[in-house]
């Protein structure tokens, strides 16, 4: 591979052990569908990674997303974010072009009642899967998991509809990302119990949620549940029916700093040339800013703030060392990071060198550079 | 215009008052050469804006984006950032094929030895002209402006190859985003008061730099000087020869929080569907997030940290009302924004509706959407 400017690395032999590891976790749980989240990656290629192990079924975050994967090749897709009523037309383009299995979301009767309205005469083929998004503990979107009547009001709502088919609750436990009763000095025991933690809590909930609606004439009620943080370090699904995760294919330093994944595991790195070298002030700067790497940033344990760790590549730019020591992305600007550099790191850089940086959150690189 | 996803919009007649009121200041400062820096729009058709008022010379921040505005027949371009060796090819290219006058700059005598490597016996029309990047105080790139030596080896080095011509000396007083002596909770004045003083300590640097090396063989060195805060507070341009701001065509909520504009100069938004409204926790769910805006936030006065204000759309999506009081974007991520609403706005808003987002960082959101 030729670098001349800030480019997107993907090691694929450890995307692959990432996929394969969750993959094995979610068919050791038994009867448990998995639902990628697509949006990491966004790329057919690695698409394809997951279809070579059988998954057929994943999740995108927006409809733009479901029809750059139904174009290749896949044909069940939850798009997973509330149901945005500007896009139904499209959505009804996918879904007769593709016959495509569509689930959405909503967590309020009037989304149900707009989308009743779309899509009740368009003579689909089947009905679109709906699932009520709740609320675990996030507080973004979503019903209060704990609101029960809440729950089943939007549930009977669909059940009255003649486009619509009630699948199941469904969460997104992004309150992972903040662990209650953790600090960045925590150790990765306690981080990885906290998060523990908040999958029971949430588990829970739903199941009660679900325990409930079954009283009140629905028996099948699904449960798809999916972050990265907690998917990590379960051991396994109980009491779920569907696993969505996706920045697990990447990983990225949040996730490490998270104590979810091991440096080892992150498979993405932009490789950055160095424009210049400051070694009176101990920095580097590179090509290679916010629009590269998303402003996303993490504190370490000395309170520094990081966008970014540095390693260097192989003859070919398709690997890369572990990250350098006590050097890291200190600042960023829209085309520039600045690294602080240790000394003995520095020393050995020069303009024109091609520098790895390993991201805070993949997700947001790779949105940008693909 | 019809808004059925995250959607930018440029307010035409705000932009063009923010264009026309820089570009007479520069007429008015005499002869004074008007660069602006586009990668801010990143558009043939803001760039025609400009076209339409004589301006010629442009700055960019890429090979990419020089490559975008010379096939809209842009003929005078600077790379704006330290040259990347890695892309001389592409740059020998342009040269040929548009016959550009390209500009380009330099810290080091490496990279001076390295471009000449590149370009000596490419027979060049002309040659490449090259700026020294001095550093007045930001300490990213540059040489230190008060290293008069150093600067003078460097343009000695430029001044022994056949490709490269001197042209000057350039900066990005980009500590102006940061004026030392000032915090959030200071008023406009003191910091106007600040931004002038950045500016008048930079041109102070630079024309000693400027006067030694007129004593050591160089009558002809140019000064081009360039950050939208300045810029946008000095009354004239004195003592330079060339200004190259950016982000002033749209402007933004860091620009304003800097007392650089007033809200209502902000000429583009992200019109944003709602997807979810909780009065019982004072929020509102867009269909918006960090790759749409980025993640890059301000805090305001009571140390909230925003991630954008929300105003109301006129009927067409063109233009919007003045910010809402007491509501602003509280939290992003990958998709979804989180506003945190006045009681008075939440109660008038719904699922489905459009909101108007007011960027922190145009140049970033721009990017992203454009």
């Amino acid at each position: 591979m030729e670098i001349k400017k800030p480019t997107l690395v993907v090691d694929k032999a450890k995307t692959l052990s990432n996929i394969k590891r969750m993959n094995n976790k979610v068919k050791a749980s038994g009867n448990v569908r998995f639902r990628p989240h697509f949006k990491t990656h966004q790329s057919a290629e690695t698409g394809q990674w997951f279809r070579d192990l059988g998954v057929t079924a994943i999740a995108v975050s927006s409809v733009d997303m479901a029809a750059y994967f139904a174009r290749h090749g896949w044909r069940d897709i939850t798009i997973a974010i509330l149901a945005n009523q500007h896009e139904i037309p499209d959505m009804l383009e996918l879904i007769k072009q593709y016959n495509l299995r569509l689930s959405l979301l909503a967590d309020s009767m009037a989304t149900v009642a707009l989308l009743e309205e779309h899509f009740y005469n368009q003579q689909l083929n089947e009905k679109i899967d709906m699932w009520i998004k709740v609320d675990t503990g996030y507080h973004r979107t979503g019903i209060d998991c704990n609101d029960k009547t809440g729950i089943l009001a939007v549930a009977k709502a669909i059940q009255t509809t003649s486009s619509l088919r009630f699948q199941g609750l469904l969460t997104h436990a992004g309150h992972s990302y903040h662990p209650p009763g953790t600090s960045e000095t925590n150790g990765e025991v306690r981080k990885r119990g906290a998060l523990k933690a908040v999958y029971n809590d949430a588990i829970t909930k739903l199941n009660d949620a679900r325990d409930y609606l079954r009283t009140k004439g629905f028996p099948e009620v699904e449960i798809s549940f999916g972050d990265t943080p907690t998917c990590s370090v379960v051991e396994s699904f109980e009491g779920v029916d569907e696993v969505r995760c996706g920045n697990f294919v990447y990983y990225d330093l949040m996730q490490r700093s998270l104590g979810v994944c091991r440096e080892e595991d992150i498979s993405v790195a932009v490789a950055c040339p160095v424009l210049g070298c400051y070694p009176e002030r101990s920095e580097i700067v590179i090509y290679g800013g916010a629009v590269h790497l998303s402003k996303e940033s993490i504190k370490d344990k000395s309170g520094n703030t990081i966008y970014g760790l540095v390693a260097l590549p192989n003859q070919d730019f398709t690997h890369w060392s572990s990250a350098a020591k006590n050097t890291y992305v200190s600042e960023i600007s829209q085309e520039h990071g600045v690294i602080k550099a240790a000394d003995e790191f520095i020393h050995h850089v020069k303009p024109g060198d091609i520098l790895m940086i390993l991201p805070v959150h993949s997700c947001l690189t790779v949105n940008l550079m693909r």
